[in-house]
């Protein structure tokens, strides 16, 4: 009938900003999850240079029918100036990656890396409560998965950043959130590990290494692996090849999906 | 696949500014053009409160990957001064109704209402060239149809307008276009008239006027109206009546829609 059926004139609308913006794949993920819980509402891609962000980010946020915004690389830092309040995650980390308004105007941010982690465990019904942790890398994605993690008040977290000033920070954060959860730092490895989680780049693309010195798993090991390209990692193959369930980028992607869109449209 | 296919990182960005927007029909209409070209982009809805418009609009300009934008309500004359250069009809009215930005970072401004009609008649293999036209309304839309009904250099134009000083300015803008047209004006009649076309709100909705004094017309009469709500406004019913060949408001707005998505992927 010479029109499409997936936007008009009372569609609200949602940007993902970055520099660049090719790669980002939010737009057709969140806009599949708000159509699919029958919202009028579709994400765009909004590529603002970083030199600009500053002074175009205000007036985006007058355009009065769009009602939310997710942030990636360079802006998830920078972007926290522009909310009004934030949640804790995002207070606690210093970064944002979602931006929401309000029925009165005002918006609030939040992070979801970490919500996504914990969702995609929810989703497979592993518990992360009480259990011992090995975490590998606590950048962008890292620190807010660790924080995520502390809220579920694991047994034990272990830590390891290459840069230590990081690691010495996440750890103070994490005996913020859960005192109980004892904390250590050091070497990356997997004894005496229920749950191992890489958040560092290592076996990215085309990256063959393992993000830890290691040949093999116990079978009872879980691993997670945040990369999303490609969907086995060296890190997975090596924990599928030794029979251990894996929990995979993608599902982590997916929850955070799901959390971000519960965000905007939440009251 | 947990995605829609409508929209991605790479997708280039329209929109349609206005306000109020959610009356638009441009979204769906346009977007499906575009997509039907193969574009890989969609057309968005962009409600600009009036009095921010000055100050918003050049930093929805900076968004990299939105490379063009049509104006509506309240925003035609006052989105001029975006445009760097202007088309032929958009600098003779005054007004622009579409902004593309070219491979170099510059804005041009046209305005395809009156084109969008000239198209409509195209379609239909009615041709302009050499007819006797009666005009009634030479408002925002009217002017546009008035100078691109001009530019088909028809035999007489005939022109109406509530508003004298309207009139005055189109008689000399129609003698500058095409010298060779004989330019009456008065109040609107259909004798010895081959086409009358309404671009005045006479007739729209619920209001049940004929924007002339008229009982019936001669069957070969052909009888335009612009309004698209409703399809049949009395003026077209009395057509049809009376065995007239009709054009309709609709038919126009698809002959603009083609004519700006040229306009947008023109090199």
């Amino acid at each position: 009938m010479d029109q499409v059926n997936f936007v008009n004139g009372k569609t609200r609308v949602y940007g993902i900003v970055g520099d660049p913006i090719e790669q980002v794949r939010s737009p057709e993920m969140v806009t599949w999850e708000m159509q699919k819980r029958y919202h009028n509402a579709v994400l765009i891609p909004m590529h603002i240079a970083r030199e600009e962000f500053d002074s175009v980010m205000p007036n985006i946020m007058r355009i009065q029918n769009l009602d939310g915004l997710i942030f990636t690389i360079p802006f998830k830092a920078k972007a926290i100036t522009f909310a009004k309040t934030l949640g804790l995650q995002a207070a606690q980390i210093g970064a944002i990656n979602a931006l929401k308004k309000h029925s009165n105007g005002d918006w609030s941010g939040e992070i979801f890396d970490g919500v996504g982690c914990v969702e995609a465990f929810k989703r497979r019904g592993i518990p992360i409560r009480d259990k011992r942790l090995q975490l590998i890398g606590l950048g962008g994605a890292g620190s807010a998965i660790c924080v995520a993690l502390a809220y579920e008040k694991p047994k034990l977290m272990r830590l390891f950043d290459i840069n230590p000033q990081t690691t010495e920070r996440m750890v103070k954060i994490v005996n913020t959130i859960s005192p109980q959860t004892v904390v250590e730092v050091g070497t990356p490895h997997a004894d005496g590990i229920d749950i191992l989680l890489n958040a560092s780049p290592v076996g990215m693309l085309s990256d063959s290494r393992l993000p830890l010195d290691v040949e093999t798993f116990k079978k009872e090991l879980i691993v997670f692996d945040a990369i999303v390209m490609p969907e086995n990692t060296p890190l997975l193959t090596l924990a599928v090849n030794c029979g251990c369930q894996v929990v995979r980028g993608r599902e982590m992607m997916l929850g955070q999906i799901s959390k971000i869109v519960d965000y905007f449209f939440a009251p």
